[in-house]
Order: C-alpha cells, then structure tokens, then sequence
C-alpha cells in the first residue's frame, strides 16, 4: 500500500501553491514545489530554467518553429526527457512518505501506486491578476495577457501527458475557489479531510 | 444587498440533494428541492411530472421528432414557460431569506442579486450509478444507461440557459466528490464555509 499524500493542481496565480505549504505545514509533511525543479533538472541533466518552464507548460508556438528550425543542432530535447525524470522524481519522493506535491502533474504519475488526495486550487481571472500586481508588483495589463497565456499552455500540457480534461472538477476530491474561501481556510479544510477517516482512493475510484 | 443563499448543482445519484438537505438542517434554514417542482407547476399551469423531466434536463431526441410531429396541437410547450416560471418561483423563495437550492440553476439565477455560495457535488460514474443501486434497488445495467443519458441532458440543458460550461470547477466556490468525502463531511464543510467570514459574492465575483 502506498502513502497517504495530497497532489495540488492549481491555476496560475492562485494561490494554489501557499495553500499546499500551508497545509504541508500543519501536517507537519513536506512540500514539494520548487525543490521538484531542481531534483528534475539534475537526474535529466537540464538547466532548471528550462525544466521550470517546459515541465509544466506547453511551448509557445514561436519556441516550436524556432525549434524546428535548429532541429539537428543538439538544442532541441524530447519533451519525454523531462517528463520521464519528472515521473522518476516524483514517484521516488513519494515513495519516502506522506507529502505534498505541488502541480507538474502529480495526481497522475501518482495515481496507480499511492493513497491521493486530489485538490484543485482556481480563481477568477481578475482575482488571479489582483493578487500577482499585489504580491509581484507587475502591471495590470500585462498579468491578464501572461495569466492566460500561462493558463492555455499548462492545460495543454496537462492534457498531452495525462489524457484527461484540465480544470474539471470530476478529476479532483475537492476544488476551491481561493478569492472566495481564502489560501489559509482552503488549506484548513484539505488537513481536516487529510486527518479524516476518509477511504482510501487509487486512480480516484474508491476502493 | 440580498441574501445568504446556498446552491448546489449536482451530478444525477452524487448525493447533493442529501447534501442540500443535511446543510439546512444544521443550519436551521429551508431547503429548496422537491417543492420546487410543485411551485413551478402552480406558477406555469403545467403537470408537475412534466415540470420536474422538462425544468432540467433537454428532452431526447425522439421527444423532440414526437413534438415537431404534433406541432400545432397545443401540446408543445415552450421551454422558456417553465424557464420563466422557475427564475420567478426561485427569485422570490430567495428573496424571502437564506436557504438552500438544489439544482435547477438556482446558481445562475440568483448570480446579480443574492451572496452565493455556490456547490458542486459529484461522484464517478461507477459510484453513482452503486448509490442508486443502493438507494433505489435498480439493475446496474438500467443504471449505468440511464446516468449516461441524465448526465447528457442535463448538462446540455444548464449550458443552454445559463451560458456557462457544466462541471468546470472555475463556475463553483467548492466542488466535492460525494463517494470521497461522504455526503455528511460534504454537508460539515459546507455549513462551517457558510457560517465562516468569507467576502460577498455576487456573479461569481468577489466584492
């Protein structure tokens, strides 16, 4: 039997990522979120830059055409190189224990072999831009423009890779709006159900 | 400023009219559900059986070539006479304090003019179509069917009058699946967020 842990899918500016280190914290677990880049980028051999931005989105078309057009230099690496060490990097550190992980498509890779709680973490585009001129001091305009560009490249990734629909709240034990019900009281309401006698769920079917 | 109101779309044998029902009670205040059904029948002038089938779900498509066939008559109703009936009939249950709504829209009809706090229950298809085994002793086959079925039309009705996409946790402040958490920690979760400090929110938006 596999560990009990909770994978965090969360839309950009969500918060999402604040609500799983709060919740790790409570537990008392850890939270694995930007340490996965790095662990991806050493066991693939990337640069983490690279694995930050391809591990979790698809390319913008301008990257595609310019790959294709240096094909054959040694510049352009499979997607399947990152997703395969992210696979082996993800399944090794929950292996360890109960933990947290944060997006880069974990509810799936951690499916079949460990106990899932699946949260999905969204909020209203504006609320989403309200919050990053907030905490990262950009521009209005300029965050609504990157915000759904991010939001279109990551389900689309998601998509690729798991073969299910981004966003739905049938793939998820629970989703919260984090500008309605706050980061800290979503992360309240996963220890709780963390904590909970709840069953014990593989591939999202009860059993 | 309007009310406090709960609403709770639900998949069809996801348990979110016991959820409804569970919230109320521990809140002291009326759940909105079957009575609906006979509000609207009074307020259109039309049967209740034909109310409770055509006030949610889109009709088949052999119902549809039967009622093109026998157009004329007077037997064809349209949709937008139990559509109306059932904004005013939920518009003014609304007005007269908080409550719960199950189904029916509510979520979108009262998105302008009361503080919602807006559910989604669901369940995978092979739990819920178990439940209603469970619950109402039907063949699991005839079950199965019959879910494929109220999940197509009623989704396509929602998406219809409310211009929103069914199940998509981005329209819903909390979604849950039932067969994970149980319809009672469904019910808890929902009364502690309703009695919590949580900002206003009309349209989905947070004011």
């Amino acid at each position: 039997m596999g560990n009990k842990i909770i994978t965090i899918s969360r839309e950009f500016g969500s918060g999402g990522r604040t609500v799983g280190k709060l919740a790790a914290e409570m537990l008392g677990i850890p939270c694995y979120d930007q340490e996965l880049i790095a662990k991806i980028a050493e066991e693939s051999g990337l640069a983490e830059e690279y694995v930050q931005e391809r591990g979790e989105y698809m390319p913008t078309s301008s990257w595609i055409a310019n790959a294709f057009s240096i094909r054959g230099s040694g510049f352009v690496v499979g997607e399947d190189q990152i997703w395969s060490s992210q696979c082996k990097v993800i399944m090794e550190l929950a292996a360890k224990g109960p933990c947290v992980f944060v997006g880069r498509c974990a509810d799936h890779i951690l499916k079949d072999e460990h106990d899932l709680l699946r949260v999905f973490i969204h909020a209203p585009m504006a609320k989403r831009a309200e919050r990053i001129v907030r905490e990262y001091g950009e521009s209005d305009v300029a965050v609504e423009k990157r915000l759904i560009d991010k939001d279109k490249r990551r389900k689309a990734y998601y998509e690729l890779y798991t073969d299910m629909e981004w966003g739905v709240a049938n793939n998820y034990d629970i989703s919260m709006d984090s500008s309605v019900i706050g980061t800290q009281k979503c992360a309240e309401i996963i220890v709780d159900l963390y904590k909970s006698d709840l069953p014990v769920c593989y591939h999202g079917e009860t059993k």
